[in-house]
């Protein structure tokens, strides 16, 4: 019987979130961490939309925080499922931020947050496979599959050199030559 | 004039925090956005204590969530400078869970989060090197340049060929032969 | 010179929340307070939107609250400007929840919150009108007039004699032959 | 068997809380959200008195928000049951506010939140009636009728034309005749 | 001149809190911290009724917590300012808990706290003096010299044997026989 | 069987807080109710982890807030077990404070807060006893039943004449003489 098949779009999430004094440095701007919570939720919320079940955060990839968010921003996050591996969900996270009275707005930060799926006991259990549709959408399950081979490195759990989709990006055609 | 030396331990940091309601999901585990917010500010303290600095987060490398925490653990979080590049400043922050009653301790995970230093006005500011005296400091500081290689590559600041460091992980000397 | 106009979709704001332990009461259900807090960030942040000014709240029409919704539900909050005369502006709010796992939809609850937008000392400043598109939008634009006669004789600022659109809703056309 | 009936006085709750910094806007004023809140709480409270029962938030009445809440300001709640039916509770909410270190009091506010009390598989449960004592409750008591009304035909359960108590403050002599 | 007088009843303040996921540990007992918390905001609140001044936690008396006060139960706090000594204002809490809807009250639990009255740069500024009128007060406003004494002794700025007034609780006429 | 000792060393806990925006009062100075909150939490840990318990909040000892702590202050607070007697555990906490950018360190503050260990119906159950190490715990476990007795008296408990360890503090021997 085949696998179930979900679309990027079942499994979109967009989240608003004002940006309050106790989410702030001593310099105004929206603290790192404050941030991550968001991305956190939003990812969570697409994954279990994606498979209908409790999930639980297996890991972040690399993340830069390049422009300053500040007080009273309005913070957007967009998160949508760019692949699934059996129990496990990968969610591309979009963040703005805006300043609303002078419409000022931030350039976008993006990350990659992964889920498993689980059952009531807490065991992994396997999710619809994704099916993208549009060309961002098909390049981000492409790029999946390099960015979990540099997680599984990261977490010593795969050896670099067993990495083949990654060492593409480190130059393989001389290193292969 | 020579710039000044910091030693790790001067910056080190360790905070406890109790696992309360809130922070966890309907499954009774700890969020994984929750455990990054208290990441964040332990590391920020450490990048502060080490550069008596304001700082703000730059980027968060991968980190792997491997065993659930649970409500009511206790969770201990032990940040110290590994390194810093001129105004940037990285940290490794170690992190153990533990339900006291059981005695029962969770395996520890960690991360490594960069800051940058910056002055009232919010442009970056150089700040003091850091000096390893142990071995595993000694093999931090080492590892920091890999890591931001890594990281430059990542934010598409870097080719991957000019990661010098950073290929020797994936065998270069053997595949540059 | 005209005044500018805009339409209701560039004010357009989506917002999704987790409900945890602390938004709910003994039952496991959203205490109805934490529910209207985030339909006025929302609001507010569409109200923003649309006129590029700080907002502060200035009314809230009658809410009711049909089903319960659940520890662990998904709510999403979907907020509209519906019209505005001079520095007011009206807003209306659709709220949905869901249960992800079990797919279950509770069915939607809308309220209509209305905003002040103020200068930098907290004086009101006028507006852009609004210029409804689609059909939901017209009717929505003709019943903030009617909403809006209710809101000034609930808070004793206009006699209900003189509110002549709200009269309809109570058969006028009979009682005034 | 009559059954029971209680004094407004028997429900009457005070509640007061401290305007802090991440209950207000970028104006520094108290957000009606939080206020709302607050009123939630305060007034579940007084109908829990009331009841002896676990309540949830059934409706709330048209709120005006007329003069702005200040940071540091100390807000005083104060509800009291006006009038039940069967399971449904109506409570009123009276809000002042004040600037303690100038002594200046703001203009007091107020509101009607009804309750539905519930039994513990959250099922309506009869509740006892109100017993109005003063000048004040009893006017509180009698208007509670035309306010269900209006929250019944705004709900779409009842139709303008039957609402007799409502026409009422619409000019019934006229039309009536 | 005289200096000014003001009644314990015009510094009373009466604060209502519903114990909530988030202040429990995990007996679902309301945590003494939280306790404290709360017992903090209404003494200061009183405090700086008495003085309309700005006011800052300068001593907190020993407190015992006697019951364990439930999630869900209704907290009500009490606080009335006993007496001043120059910018110092002494505040009594009184504590009840309470299950509504089984009826059943906790046993009350009190505590003084002291405060220091502030101009905005915050130097201590003097307050007016107390004047008890019923017997309680009295009683409250003579006992708050011992506890005064007690508060420096254990501050170690005041030698025992010149605590007068705490003396007498020691049986201190025989020993000085 | 002799009963299990526990030296000091092992129930140490450091606790490190960063001050936010809602943690303080006008002043931007943090409020003593919520230094007491994080106290309260992080010698619960301490007496856990001495005790393999539950543990909840007793008593808390006189405390005085010499020094105000300021927003964007870096607090840490030291907590260790001193003494246990049968089911009861006493903590001492050491709280400093640090304003990182400038250096400028707080004069510390401390308190002592009392635990009782309970299973899991809540009942009192022993804990081990604790086996003084250095100069300064043994100090501290010495006073601890001063520290008793006083709160004892203060409870109502212990008659102030059967206090002797307290007496001494009052220049027991002279008097007596």
């Amino acid at each position: 019987m085949p696998k179930k098949k979900k679309y990027p779009r079942e499994s979109f999430v967009s989240m608003t979130e004002l940006v309050l004094p106790n989410d702030t440095n001593t310099l105004n701007n929206l603290m790192g961490g404050r941030l991550m919570h968001w991305m956190d939720i939003v990812s969570a919320i697409a994954a279990q939309k994606h498979s209908n079940r409790i999930v639980v955060t297996a890991s972040v990839d690399n993340i830069s925080f390049r422009h300053p968010i500040q007080l009273g921003n309005v913070v957007t996050l967009k998160a949508k499922v760019t692949r699934a591996f059996s129990s496990s969900i990968e969610v591309r996270i979009d963040v703005d931020a805006e300043d609303i009275p002078s419409g000022k707005k931030m350039e976008s930060n993006s990350a990659y947050f992964t889920f498993v799926a689980v059952d009531q006991s807490g065991r992994p259990i396997d999710v619809p496979e994704v099916e993208p549709e549009t060309e961002e959408e098909k390049a981000m399950y492409e790029g999946a599959l390099r960015r979990r081979q540099l997680r599984l490195i990261l977490a010593g759990r795969m050896k670099p050199q067993e990495a083949n989709e990654l060492r593409s990006i480190f130059d393989i055609k001389e290193t292969q030559a």
